[in-house]
């Protein structure tokens, strides 16, 4: 599956280590986090860049069972979200920017649009990379979490968010308890592109290839109800499977431009 | 401005440093990046998680200079897009979803939801986030790029992108020639809250304050023009900036739902 890369050749340092060897764990035990290693997560992503320094992303740091086992549901029924110790759900915030730019004597539209909507979810994508990989470095397990988006509003009323933020994304942390293994990838020819995109990559054969893998993978780790690759995406592309996204998002105030 | 944290009690480790000292390096000097440092790069990206493991974002690693001095022009002319000597632009790619998708017997329709662009546009902030800090492991210097978004047409002609990917953002990486120092954030207090938001947490004195400490930190790196936070802030949101973001990301064949 892997294609030749040749990095074996740079010192591979704790940072790249970590990197290449991403994999959500979602098996916890009950040990809590010590409150300073909370600490060093949040600062991972509190000194990540934001578009502009607009600062547009905030977390909601959640330890209280009863809030998190309310999450593990709002998500679909996840368990490890009640499991693990620590939920953090992360924000676009833009009523933050919008007290500033009031505070300039000016009033904010960036969020009706569809272009304010992606520069906080890169933000927040930013955001939650850098929890997740502080995280690890720590030698915590992680789970990163869409599926609060399935009731938007429901993670709105629980974490009491005001206007003008979402709930877009989230970690599950803890303690490890069983190790997970790295899912493979596509082959890297899918994913890097030289100068200019060629789009002839992903072939059937490639597709057929990669739900092989899965399967086999799913075999392995002793999920053989996990689907190919291919039957999953369809079972959830072929629809839009969070369809309150957009609803939710102009309640808070998002997105309402014409 | 920096409120008090207790992660000085956790072991700092390579990684913690690094995303804790998070800058933009604008100052490159014209040595190249080996190969085999640009894989590790990419590597970091490919390796990180996608929603429901979609694999919704691709790159395109540009190091062609004629290339790079028009991705500088596009962005609104930054210097340190040509100056550098790899720009590595992050795509939403739900063009290869779309065909394991229909590999599978069904017909994609994620893409045209809000839903699916801010998954999409997550993914990306993930990738990017991990070619940060890949590089930054190798000693490179980074800059990452939303104005690509300016005039997102431009960059989908120039690099050839197919119907169902975006250009989404993107990172200069270079050898560094001058440091930069870190940008000081708002206070933490304004980030991260504890089981439910508190809205109270960013006052009109805490702009002011903040407002005067970016213009402090302008003055300090000989960049006396900067603006203060809130009057920068306002000056980009009090209108959708990149204007093009949802009619291009239209064109592409995104967000056509009614």
């Amino acid at each position: 599956m892997q294609t030749g890369t040749s990095f074996w050749r740079v010192n591979i340092n704790q940072t790249l280590e970590l990197l290449h060897s991403h994999r959500s764990d979602r098996s916890f035990t009950e040990q809590p986090i010590a409150e300073a290693e909370l600490a060093a997560i949040v600062e991972a992503a509190y000194r990540g860049p934001t578009s502009i320094n607009g600062q547009q992303v905030s977390l909601v740091v959640v330890r209280d069972p009863a809030r998190r086992a309310l999450l593990a549901e709002i998500a679909g029924g996840q368990p490890w979200i009640a499991r693990a110790p620590l939920f953090i759900t992360v924000l676009i915030d833009f009523a933050k920017t919008a007290r500033a730019v009031a505070a300039a004597g000016e009033q904010q539209v960036i969020h009706e649009s569809v272009e304010g909507f992606g520069v906080g979810a890169v933000d927040a994508g930013i955001a939650l990379a850098n929890l997740m990989l502080a995280a690890r470095s720590l030698g915590l397990g992680v789970v990163p979490i869409g599926g609060i988006r399935k009731d938007a509003q429901a993670v709105i009323d629980l974490l009491e968010l005001p206007q003008l933020t979402f709930p877009m994304c989230g970690v599950a942390i803890g303690h490890i308890d069983q190790p997970a293994r790295q899912k493979p990838r596509l082959p890297l020819a899918t994913f890097r592109h030289d100068e200019t995109y060629r789009a002839d990559a992903l072939t059937p054969g490639v597709i057929a290839d990669y739900d092989a893998t899965i399967s086999h993978y799913w075999q392995e780790i002793g999920r053989p109800e996990g689907l190919p690759w291919s039957r999953n995406l369809a079972g959830v592309y072929k629809l839009v499977y969070y369809r309150d996204t957009k609803p939710v998002a102009a309640r808070q105030g998002f997105l309402n431009d014409k």
